[in-house]
């Protein structure tokens, strides 16, 4: 089985069937949180070929703004930025199909989180197509509860447990490399599972892996949101909220490759940057109270850590 | 005397003591405006040489943030970004030194503005120094005046008049090319002036025409401040303020050359992100009603024009 998996024919059409189908139920799931406000959909087609579905959702009175994008583009020349591992690729055409969602909650105890599951096909006239996924979710939050982080990761884990032991951990750590600001020397959340590139021991296996990890995004997910929504919050934990908010932007603007490939190449701007919270403050050099819940924030739960066994922090997000 | 300038020296302490001095009176005339708050000093320094003070006032009446840099910095590997006209000078030891200036009013009729003014310095051990000026201003309004956006451009056209007809047109059209957001095909504001690589016609005709651009500044924005400050504005003025200042972080983070740089290089980043709007809004696709004053924002003032005489449209800020 392996070995025919390994040369199987990646199936398009499939990937394409899972993503629409996972974007409509992961909108119903969210849905199920937000009593006051609908997911509103948006089709749109690009001229340079493909097109996407927007759906989102904003001013709930517990998601503020959610955004879930399906996407299927293709074009006749692959960006360099589409892989990194491949470089030779690039000039390639190309079909590039995904779902990106961005969740960002009203209440300040609430986590944003975001996650994105995308497949790529880069053709050539001679030779055989190449393909690959990539994807993963992290977690943002403002106000840290360590229950909410051993939930997040452990269910992140288990989706990854199928495929050998050291899974989780390399894209755990990849997702906090990527996930950082490098100019405040900060992680952006607590990160998850990120991972790119991602085409060994064939197509139906590495699909299966995608499934499973999209999967258990609403899983990991959801239950923070029940435990959280209802909970009272200040006018001090919103105003810190908003102002965190505001490296959320700085990171998506200033590093996240598929925000600034979008911006680019083309795409349509109001779907990209959907990802862009709703209400955002910037102030100048604000300090919180050493021992404030603020200052844990940064102190403790945005440090890398090891969120399954002993919470030892663990090496920095910084590349080696 | 023209011979004697182009071969004269540059004065680096001239430079640096016209720019310490202006810092201070922009801020005085700027602190006559505000009655609730004062400015704020930050000195800071770099371990990679040179330093800077940081003026800043936040949560003012009539100004909701201001700030006003002073930076001196040196180093010994000039980076491609801080010339696009000589690259070949990447990699010279340098000197750059300037004052940044970003003011967010808080009543929506007042217009944000946003002032520069450097001085670059590359030595060799064997070759002359090469030195050069850069700098402008611009204005971004929320609801247009077109007497207030006359009286901008004029001021800046008065600045401009001593050194020749053809200043003016050219740095206006350098500045509506610059200060565009290609992913929106929309300007950041009505324009004004900006310059780069000047070092024409020696050091002392160069560093009268930057006095003269940087005296101009004040006279062209605080009568606008003055006439504006105290008119009556609604809630839905003000989100929609909040709303166009999404514009400003998109540009600041994803297009401005200084604020990449620094954040890249290990600048001081709180100085870098000061320009940042205190509180900012971003709505999925938002569309205001046609003939709105909102509307008229983007459809007429947004538009490059010729606001010294006839108002005409001119050609799109995007470059030929």
């Amino acid at each position: 089985m392996k070995e025919k998996d390994s040369q199987s024919a990646p199936d398009l059409q499939a990937v394409r069937t899972f993503l629409l189908a996972y974007q409509q139920s992961l909108c119903s799931a969210l849905q199920g949180e937000e009593p006051d406000q609908t997911f509103l959909q948006d089709d749109w087609s690009r001229a340079e070929g493909g097109g996407g579905i927007t759906r989102v959702l904003e001013q709930g009175s517990v998601l503020e703004k959610a955004g879930v994008n399906f996407s299927h583009v293709h074009g006749s020349r692959l960006p360099d930025s589409a892989t990194a591992a491949r470089p030779e690729l690039a000039g390639r055409a190309f079909q590039a199909m995904g779902v990106s969602v961005v969740i960002h909650p009203r209440n300040p105890l609430v986590p944003t989180s975001h996650a994105n599951f995308r497949f790529f096909l880069a053709t050539h006239p001679e030779r055989a197509p190449v393909w690959w996924f990539g994807g993963g979710y992290d977690l943002t939050p403002y106000y840290g509860f360590e229950e909410d982080c051993q939930h997040w990761h452990r269910t992140a884990a288990a989706a990854c447990a199928p495929y050998g032991e050291k899974v989780y951990p390399n894209y755990k750590r990849w997702c906090d490399r990527y996930f950082r600001l490098a100019h405040r020397s900060e992680q952006r959340g607590i990160g998850g599972l990120f991972f790119d590139d991602l085409n060994t021991g064939g197509f139906a296996r590495c699909f299966a892996f995608l499934q499973g990890v999209a999967e258990s995004y609403p899983e990991a997910y959801l239950p923070i949101v029940r435990r959280r929504k209802g909970m009272a919050c200040t006018d001090g934990q919103r105003a810190f909220q908003e102002y965190r908010r505001g490296r959320y932007v700085e990171f998506n603007l200033v590093y996240d490759r598929g925000t600034l490939f979008g911006l680019q190449t083309g795409g349509r701007t109001e779907s990209i940057l959907m990802s862009l919270p709703p209400r955002v403050r910037w102030e100048y050099c604000r300090e919180d109270a050493a021992g404030s819940d603020e200052r844990r924030l940064t102190d403790f739960f945005l440090r890398p850590r090891d969120w399954l066994a002993d919470g030892f922090p663990e090496e920095s997000g910084e590349p080696a």
